[in-house]
């Protein structure tokens, strides 16, 4: 079994895309990463939904739990319009080394993708056919798929 | 509003509970992480998902991906028996320091939720009432209920 027998659509956003979007589509669809793709379709980098929240709020709210307090209580227009003000390359790091990236071929196997997820502690994995996404993996997909249900009935061994 | 507005029910494990069990739980309900509780029902950690992979995971293999083509293919008895032989326990690194877990109260706003979860990198804050665990909250939640979508008339700002 390979990559590309348990890939899966998954939502993409660009450098470009403001960063009001690319949250809303994480909590929309419940998404535990997102994959940033630069003008030519190829991922750039991979975002954990945390990594997302953590350049949303601002680093002396971080820095002052009391501050949590009474920065922000719930949903805010102030805060909803600073989101779509900025784009998601306002908020990336250095950018980050193409070959560290979660991506695997179509042609990996379910272990090779869970070796590089472990590794780089991300929550999914793209999976490029050379120069086209085809989609991603989760790591709870990756256990689904390894870790088939019990059957109901008494597993009879044969031996 | 408060994590008491948001929390939802959320699978946990014990101590005791055997690693395949929770795998399959993570993989079963498609989870970004698992609470592992102590005998006393408290947390004693979060798992995100990616680490129990890596700890299913022998380390040789993690270490030479060349291993990792030939390894295991797909659904293997083998693994699921030595899985189903330990138990999350087994797993864990050095306890970690309660004080440090992403756990918040009842009466936590929705940024204190976000800051904890943004500093520990963890797609979920456990929320607990005193000694009792009332579910969790994750990060996609979080967003989902500080940016809800944006109405589909045209907004008609007061100024």
């Amino acid at each position: 079994m390979h990559a590309s027998d348990i890939v899966e659509e998954y939502p993409v956003v660009t450098l470009d895309t403001d960063v009001l979007t690319a949250a809303r589509t994480i909590g929309e669809q419940r998404l535990p990463a997102v994959i940033v793709c630069d003008a030519e379709g190829r991922p750039h980098t991979i975002l954990p939904s945390s990594q997302v929240l953590r350049f949303m709020i601002p680093t002396y709210v971080q820095e002052d739990p009391a501050l949590a307090r009474v920065y922000l209580a719930g949903p805010s227009e102030k805060l909803m319009s600073t989101l779509a003000a900025r784009v998601v390359r306002d908020l990336l790091p250095t950018p980050q080394d193409r070959d560290s990236l979660p991506v695997v071929e179509p042609e990996a196997t379910l272990l090779e993708v869970a070796v590089l997820m472990a590794r780089r502690r991300s929550p999914i994995a793209a999976v490029m056919d050379g120069d086209v996404l085809l989609g991603a993996i989760t790591v709870s997909r990756v256990l689904q798929v390894l870790l088939p249900p019990a059957p109901t009935s008494s597993p009879a061994s044969p031996s």
